[in-house]
């Protein structure tokens, strides 16, 4: 064979060259694009799209060997769609030689089954950790984890963000002047509380004790322990689902003589007929953010939403820039 | 502490023993009862639910410790749901001391993506088979998949059954007398064709070529390959999912003469309007196998159905008596 | 060569067998004895010793072969030693050809470091898990966990024992008259405090708020949430280290009015001072059981120490029995 | 220990840089020249041997530590002697720090044994993939392997490239006003042939039926589906191993009235006979690539070797530089 | 569906059984045939050929589900080729589900690699040891091996048999009155000679310096260490492979006056001219067991062959029956 | 949402940048300490204690995002402890996001421990190895192991480094003109003491027998085999630990006729009674490095002790870098 004499146009040595890539999907590209903007770049490109038969498909329509890839996935549509989604995004850029794949879960699913509540049950948290390891994440990005222990089920980094700080700040700045009481909804809360109760200023605590362990409709013993009555109960948890437990805790706080219930959580599942059960509870606020997409159509008169994006867009920046996350983190992790 | 002198009512050496169990949940109940009363067991009973944000929930209601557990799931429904399922339920066996964990999938998921047809795509064929090995399955069971290469993906045993032989008795049987020629619906087809002719007897075949191989709508070469005037065709395929493939081909086989065209394949996805399209196609049966559950209003006229329990359940037999189970798999595997 | 003509004497097909076997080492071979009585075996005879620069050696004396081995062992000497000898034995055990290996760890170690508490912090709970796991361990048996998402940090089965009942069964027979009051020693344990007040009987709760969540030490805000006045409380915890905790817990209780303070606790670490601590705290009753040893020199007037063996031996023989394990479970895993 | 108070030579922080490495060794030596030339590198010299027993000796002569290595093998001689030395290669590379290890196979060994054709059956091609992982490689490069498929075997990158668009280019200059109809040689690569004759223009396809499927020497069925007569048949395949089957589909077609007869295929193994089967055959040409290592001896008048060389470097060069390597696939992977 | 009423013929639940099975292909089926023999067993039979261009196939003919098997291979031929035929073996035996999968290497390839003696050398026999383990090899079972520390390059039971005491006792019958010194031929096997003269009686030692670290030809230094002259020296090594060590150690000794020396060694690996330069080299008899093969061709007059048959085979029974390997190890391991 | 419109401070692409980072705690500060002043760099701050009940808790108080961190761990207190406490340490950093952790053990723990010498033993070595894989180290830089074979225990690059030119240089210096014989103190040394004779310049060996095979006491054999009269024996091992080897060798080389003795190891264990026992052996000097660090009560006239810290940090230097340590092993592996 004859090649010519001139020499390579390319360089064989050189600098490892990195470039951040925000890669999405589905239906909640509206923080991703909040991201991505906050970031200065763009969404990589890609073709997705659903068999009849319910199969995903993704194929990626710009390179991304070399990149640095966050993979951000939420949807309010079939949870484990979108898991299998985000799953099949990660083979893909495995196998198309990303540099380092972060998957970021603003709510990790299946985050309340983190242990075997009773004998032959899954511990689905942990099996998610491991399905995103086997794809191929290299860490994980998530925020406020219904209990931290969950951040030692993936055998790697884990960005554990609060939005803690964004809520509280909130609740501070309009109720200012309120004799404020924190509540936990129920015992297991109780330390959340306590977070809280620092972080509003010096604050009293209660909690409200689970019906099944009061034994019989006639019960003497009174669900709240500890003192609500004139006072603004916040009521704190990490996840509003079906607002049960929200709608329930703020009429037990209202009977118990509260001067007024508002409620903060970082993710605002909505399930079901969350939205009429909240709006016809008698509470006066409900705060949450955008971790999950929060349709027009689940929105009510006393919905207060915040925007998660500034918060996920300075941990990716810090993680691409192999800055330190720690101040994200309330000195918490 | 005072121990009475009686010696222990259990003896601490003994044979290791075995119990065959059968797992399953969802909507294709039916063919997990047919396969139990073959085997002669009861399905182990589970406490399953779905939250109301789509989180899935499952626990065994009876000890699985030291079992030999067959986990069969098949779903009309949403297939990521059931494939998210399946993964929790081994978990869940794997934490609750299963003795062997064999996954029982009668159509196997993604299993046409089992490459990248261009860069940047998954392998999802492959990426399912890691799934089910870190959830903690040891073997799968599966029946004729897209292509058998799909064996490899997992690092263990797979018991590749194929209904071939119990779809081509009943061709058979009900067309002893006709002229047949086997027709592979496209390219990548052939070779199933070709296996066809063999179980038919001495037989001619024939293809068709794809569409888009043929450039324009003017082209003068002929998209059916081989002779097809006057026969009798049978297009076989692995699955039947929108029932495009098998009613174009129906219109083009008796455009170019055939005396009728009848199509068998394994799996009846059946998606959107497979029905109504293969109702209207012209075709003249349509025969399937219940690997994929096909409710009455998915069924039509010319649809025959085969049960697949009988091969399934034979199989498990054999698994679990440690038998063969090659002369299942009509020489192949 | 020349073989004689007579058959083998050896049939080479036939049943597998297994056989219990337990194995321990050094300062807890109390506990190790009792449990080997009550399953009627004999703990394997083993070669231990510590090389004089502090490596350690251990080799069995009989076969291991094909054996179902339980692996206990707990010291109060140091906790790094007893697990590094562990993992050894583990080791020798997967080397040895043992069937079956199940880590017991009484008390599991590093369970308090379950997660980061803050960044760049371990989580060696974890890694505790992994290192059994890739010295060979198949299985671990514990009791009460600090918290239950530990369990999910093993990829295998993991028996989680409660000795609540134990505990809580020796309190409702001593203070069967007492207007109990159950107390968490700090915001984390309200959960374990309200699942107390169930085995009690239908119980008030109550809970000390962290010091240095008062801010300054003119607080106003009382530590004590929930009424304890005129009651004996009962503090629950899972393990009582130096004491601190359970001694400043007894005086502000008794200085809040409670008639009596009983504590409760599963693990007895009992390190440092905690001994003289705990007597002088004006405490009714500690109620402990013997995870860890507990030497006469730990031992004071006011301690009541009950035997973990017979649970851990009926788990024991469960497992080798292939029976189920969740009935010695409270109700939880 | 005293230390000058001068200040170190070596800044501790600094870019990542990346250096491209190609290695190789035994009789291909050509290829990986022509590679090297291509890129404008050197080979990075080594030392290797074989010992008396067989057993292989390789040390690399210059510090591979950092480097983006590319490991070229292939030959003639033994293939499981370089399949070993190739592992052996890698090992050594891990061993010593080399930055990012690709294995080039420009014929995968065992490539046919991609699935178990009958029971109790390996499955090579997925165990070669797992021996090279399990050495230490983090991406394959391949070139048309026997069934894509293939690339799932491997649990990363697989950068499969096609020779396709090199040989047809060679047919259409070559035979541009040619009648041609593309033949499979059996049924399982019809497929292939499709693709071809897309390549080639609006092509006619036919193919061989197996003589296995025509049940007697007196079959009235004719082995070669499609119209044949007075065309040009080329007949393509991944691979032409004895020649046996281009051999005798050279004698089919010829004797079915084919105007002449070329053969197309990527891998030249040419074992055995082949030489000699196939200059005989009366085929008009053969075209190969390099894949394989063409000795003198093996070559025959009709046959045509167009080199690979290209095509690997230009794959090489864009995975080192991060570039996309997509547009070598002819829109296929 | 209409099943009949029928009981199911099989019971569901009962003891698990096993079945010792010996697998073997290549040139030593001799050896394997021997054990085969000893144990009362068949070898299973398969079928295996290797195509034109080197690639193996391997199927077995009868059922291994269920069966403990036993896989033995080596070969005079091509080492590399052995070495993968019998990886194929295992891969294939773990696909078709066989309980229990044990690798027998009467000799271990590449041994001698167990260490990188330079920079940028391989770890060839921990290679080897990860690509059994990755096919599926559960266990190992070899014979003496160059060093014992190879035994942890595998993650699992490696049952180390020592053939010295057979090679001893040999010796010992046939020299009883003889003045014999153990001879270590280089200083690396200086602790097998003080092994050996234990086994022998109360022997002195020599050892012959590597020729290398004398520096000039001229050298003052004596190559011998020890005192040899008038003794029957007896040369100990695990294996001889092209007979150089042997024959000028032979030399070296007898040239400092020993009176006749006798070489033992375990592996007769016997390449290239081995057979002549042994016979030629003054040696008075050469033991070696039959780990390797040793065909006709490679025999001399001095040559003493010992069958390796009995303690496989015992091993092999002890391993199926769970019993104690220990004693065939001479006290080491 | 309204973002600004001013772009993102950073910029989304760029080069990768690695930083050296040197982390260490416990007793051996020291050789920390003078590692990070030749590196030129500060070892990176950590909030470290013990627990009451032994555990250990690390926290690093400076972010390793990206940082390329060397874990150096040495202690004379409890070998377990600081073995645990690096397993943690390298935990901590994998979940902090180092970018690659190599693990400094200037003394290997347990490398006696490389094999076992009898059944049912472990092979700690390997497990110690296994222990810093699972915890997340990519490398092990170590110095003069038991056995080289230890090297293939870990699954990636180890740089093992020699002390044998720094120690031969200081005897090579000190007796320039005696003349000396090497011993190795047993049998297994003497491969070691050869390499000594070779660094010294061409000098004779001989090496002593283990008493336990030499029969009775009143045995004719001469434990010392080779010739010491009127010569100065430097007795080389590669640690000193109880000193009994030493010492039992100094008598009796001196008994034999030696005109002085000399012992030079890497590693100074020193354990129980070793200053006292070497002191009083007779020995002329003893020469170590500082590999372990020895304390002032471990020091005694003749001890010579000489810096490793130049060696580590040169290799630690080029790993950095991605320089070649090649040279720093004197030719060795």
């Amino acid at each position: 064979m004859t090649l010519s004499a001139s020499a390579p146009a390319k360089a064989q040595s050189g600098a490892v060259t990195k470039r951040l890539m925000v890669v999405s999907n589905g239906s909640h590209l509206e923080l991703a694009n909040e991201i991505a903007t906050h970031l200065g770049v763009s969404i990589t490109p890609l073709t997705a799209h659903e068999f009849a038969n319910g199969e995903l498909f993704v194929r990626f329509d710009a390179s991304v060997r070399g990149g640095d890839v966050f993979v951000l996935q939420a949807a309010t549509g079939s949870l484990n769609t979108w898991l299998m989604e985000q799953l099949i995004m990660v083979d893909a850029l495995k196998r198309a030689s990303a540099r380092h794949i972060t998957v970021i879960l603003p709510f990790y699913p299946y985050s309340r089954q983190d242990k075997k509540h009773r004998g032959r049950e899954p511990i689905s948290a942990r099996l998610v950790a491991d399905l995103f390891a086997v794809a191929g994440a290299e860490r994980i990005m998530t925020v406020d984890l219904h209990t931290p222990q969950t951040q030692g089920f993936f055998d790697g980094p884990v960005d554990h963000l609060l939005a803690r700080s964004l809520l509280a700040g909130h609740i501070r700045r309009r109720y200012a002047d309120a004799d404020v009481t924190v509540v936990a909804p129920d015992a297991s809360r109780v330390r959340l509380a306590e977070a809280w109760a620092g972080l509003l200023g010096e604050r009293p605590i209660a909690f409200i004790r689970r019906r099944d362990t009061l034994y019989s409709r006639h019960s003497r013993t009174a669900p709240v322990v500890g003192d609500v009555r004139g006072r603004l109960c916040v009521v704190v948890d990490d996840m509003i689902d079906t607002g049960v437990t929200i709608a329930s805790a703020t009429r037990l706080l209202l009977g118990a003589g509260a001067s007024g219930v508002i409620a903060a959580a970082t993710h605002g599942v909505l399930s079901g007929d969350a939205t009429d059960r909240l709006h016809a509870s008698g509470v006066r606020e409900v705060v949450l953010t955008d971790t999950l997409p929060i349709p027009d159509g689940k929105r009510f008169p006393q919905l207060t939403v915040l925007s998660i994006a500034p918060l996920l867009s300075k941990a990716i920046q810090q993680v691409f820039d192999d800055g330190s996350v720690t101040s994200l983190f309330d000195g918490q992790a």
